[in-house]
């Protein structure tokens, strides 16, 4: 049992708590709700895509670009198993037995 | 509300769930159960201590040199704010509110 580091990482989990609850939130909703310097916000969500975790949609708002993310069926999977084995930690139960 | 990252860490997490639960625990008890290396272990229990967050004792066994450690009490209450701000992570109380 591995704790999946893409989530365990304390501002991608706070991300993957959002995403989960909506159906989509967009980059500037994100960069206000959680603090993050833009890169680091860019960096995180660009891992997570890697991941297969979310989806970025790029579009324009009249002329202004508007990036939005969605998380994908493979992030809301991975974020049920990530909980869960982390009640296992929390339980002591991930341990082999003596 | 800040994730403890000394803490965060899964292998230091498991090392302070055990230590949590045991008087002491030693370092070959340790290296078994977490199935780390045993340079890694050091890092994390010299991490832990460096935090005031667990007690190394170096001792002898007969000629064998024998490391046991210990949780402190700064070190206990780490891990329970750790989980108590996980579970506002998990609630998503920890955002503000909109």
């Amino acid at each position: 049992m591995e704790i999946d580091k893409v989530i365990h990482e304390p501002a991608r989990l706070r991300i993957m708590m959002i995403l989960q609850g909506v159906e989509e939130a967009d980059f500037n909703f994100l960069l206000n709700t959680l603090g993050l310097t833009r890169g680091n916000l860019s960096r995180h969500m660009d891992k997570l895509e890697s991941a297969g975790y979310i989806k970025i949609k790029k579009s324009f708002n009249g002329k202004l670009p508007y990036t939005s993310y969605q998380i994908m069926k493979k992030g809301l999977g991975a974020l049920e198993q990530y909980w869960q084995n982390l009640d296992q930690v929390r339980k002591g139960s991930d341990l082999p037995a003596e």
